[in-house]
């Protein structure tokens, strides 16, 4: 049974209580409420920095990478990023306006997304956002007139699609050719881009961004992806003398949730990219861009755990059985959404024998409301049970809604055996707030 | 073209442009932005008052109809539902406490879910609402208690699952045997809920609930819950004589989302299932019990369109085009949940040919942030241009998230010429309310 404690900040207590970060699930469950989201401050840290000196020592010193704050925006979590020397890349006004609520500098922030609005552009121009990652024509046209009103040179990346299909799943493969993000290289259109860029007045061309793959474990995606990438450079600076300072590979690295998927080696995956970029950059003749990297899940996810108090367990002919927990797809929507596995635990039951299956199943008036099925708990699970999802730090919280008028959870952060509200909990007050 | 316009409220104004109940939309995006719910109040009352007059006249004085709804579920709405004299389905304290806000009587509200904590049956008990119609077993247990102490005898009815399947897709399929909701009828549960219904000191059990289908066009599945309800009704008085005042069908007729789709004929579907019952009733000597039915869905949905403006036009290799619009899943996550049809038209390009297919995406970093693929717009479509999404009242709003931190759109009603905000737009400030 201990192979399911798939993170090393998951552990077993006193009379099978589950700990996460060293601290008793059950006494945090009775003085928080349930459904419950902690966050274990520490190991967001130490993934941060396994990435930062990972990226410094394969990529050198210009390297940076950026937390990709879509799998978990909230203020707290920019000013961790920001204390480990992180970037960040934001996707709309939204993060934007987080990021600088928690202090951090908008020099580091890169502004991403497949459709930015004048006002969007707007606000990040006047925010004075370190990079747009331009993704379309439409785009690079309103910021250097935007830019330009503003009096500014804004420093860009083009995102272009180098047409790899990262063989992940459909929905969150982006960097195929027919893909709704960046510029496609295959038919012209990222060349077309990259001359307007350099004509741009207002635009300052600083290099080229891809990403194609997600909850990939090892680092094949990305030597592709940097080889075309870096082909691509080199064609471009033979026909007009251009050089690159940038390129950013994008996000993608894995995530265990599920004791049989591996754990990601963070430092060998960047070590390994680090050499084909150098060992390319010299076949090339071409000088070394800093590269960068955006995780997003791997920082974040096995930082997370869900707590849930069980309300109701049926069991139907020997059909199926069904744990019903205090919250669902309001809070968790990944399984509903796309099928996704998750390790679920029978938080205060981890010494007995998880001898009998259920699907454990939503709150919500909805029979797609599954938060996983197939779980093996023990036998006598019951009402007031505590169960746990495991590494749901990644597009748990940040995807969470109001489905059924149900209030989200608040995210709490355990450290150094602390711990403290970072997101409160919704109030029925507040889902009124915005109620004529 | 015209087939394109599904619904009776819906028309082509001046130049090109939609109108929905009768109002220019480009006029209400240039005064409320976009992306933006609107809503069509004459609509909701039109289809309030179908569902209350075929129930007064198929089932009797004593019928009643509930809306549903989790469908849509903001303050203003209940006072309309309350206005039309139906009851409401509740399925949270949140949908309660939001009821209660709209001054909606509590003796009209039933309180569904397949888990309710003992603070949700508190607070609903609290609340006096009329009906608990309860789910499972440690529901009936914890009601009686907490009905016993608060000294009040609570109606209750039961959810029984009569183990139809409705042939519809899975993930909406709830009457089916292995579902999460109710006492299944086929091994006796339901039988063990009724006798201790009966028993619990603080419970008046009213009757039975049952739902079956989602998104059905014709009665079958309503006959044959009713068969099956007043079969089993009929054996428990043969060997208790216990007589139901109450049988609550549910809901779960469909709505016409493509051109293809029928129009529902709800007063010939409920004349249909009302004969039926009828005849059934005599057939058993039974008496008439007050049947009720559970519209949401098509309360609410086709008095709803979704106005976008589009951001940015791809076309890839003769493989795909995209048209990237201002919102996505983040304000209707059904096409990525369910792959839910929509009709999606050029809000000010009506009277143009529609002669190039487009996938029509949203603004978030996820390649599954599709609202509609297939969509046949005109070529010349451009940033700025309006998109409607037609038939967006049911399950959209309810549904909305704030993922890449984005703001909710704001519900506006359309009602006699006029327009107001029933829901205002979220804020970059109202994202940062719950951050400690």
């Amino acid at each position: 049974m201990n192979e399911s404690l798939i993170c090393a900040n998951l552990s077993v207590g006193d009379e099978g209580v589950l700990r996460f970060a060293g601290q008793d699930v059950r006494a945090l469950a009775g003085y928080y409420g349930t459904p419950l989201y902690l966050m274990d401050e520490r190991r967001i840290r130490d993934n941060c920095r396994r990435y930062r000196r990972a990226a410094e020592e394969s990529f050198g010193g210009q390297s940076c990478v950026l937390y990709a704050s879509k799998a978990a925006s909230f203020r707290y979590i920019y000013e961790i990023v920001n204390e480990e020397g992180l970037h960040v890349d934001v996707v709309s006004p939204g993060e934007i306006h987080t990021a600088a609520a928690a202090g951090f500098p908008m020099e580091r922030v890169w502004f991403h997304s497949n459709n930015k609005s004048d006002e969007d552009i707007a606000y990040a121009v006047e925010m004075r956002v370190g990079f747009f990652v331009v993704d379309c024509m439409e785009e690079l046209e309103a910021l250097d007139r935007i830019a330009g009103e503003a009096g500014i040179r804004q420093d860009v990346l083009l995102r272009v699609t180098p047409g790899i299909d990262p063989h992940t799943f459909e929905a969150v493969a982006t960097g195929k050719v027919d893909s709704k993000f960046g510029f496609p290289m295959a038919d012209g259109q990222a060349d077309e881009a990259f001359h307007a860029a350099l004509r741009a007045e207002n635009l300052a061309l600083r290099g080229f961004h891809c990403h194609v793959g997600s909850q990939v474990f090892d680092s094949d995606v990305f030597l592709l992806s940097a080889e075309v990438m870096l082909d691509y450079m080199a064609r471009l600076r033979a026909e007009t003398g251009y050089v690159a300072e940038r390129l950013d590979l994008g996000g993608g690295y894995g995530v265990r949730y599920l004791p049989e998927q591996p754990e990601l080696d963070i430092e060998g995956n960047i070590a390994c990219v680090g050499a084909f970029i150098r060992k390319k950059c010299a076949a090339l003749g071409y000088p070394m861009p800093a590269i960068s990297l955006e995780p997003g899940r791997s920082i974040v996810a096995d930082a997370g755990l869900t707590l849930y108090t069980v309300g109701a367990v049926k069991r139907i002919l020997g059909l199926v059985n069904y744990v019903s927990v205090d919250g669902g797809m309001t809070d968790n929507v990944r399984y509903a959404m796309y099928h996704a596995p998750y390790t679920v635990l029978p938080a205060d039951r981890m010494n007995e024998p998880r001898d009998t299956v259920f699907s454990v199943v939503g709150r919500c008036c909805e029979s797609g409301d599954v938060i996983q099925p197939g779980v093996p708990l023990p036998d006598g699970i019951r009402r007031g049970d505590l169960i746990a999802v495991c590494t749901t730090g990644a597009y748990n919280y940040s995807m969470a809604s109001n489905y059924n008028r149900i209030p989200r959870p608040p995210v709490v952060m355990l450290r150094d055996g602390d711990c403290f509200t970072a997101v409160r909990r919704e109030s029925l007050e507040d889902l009124l707030r915005l109620d004529a």
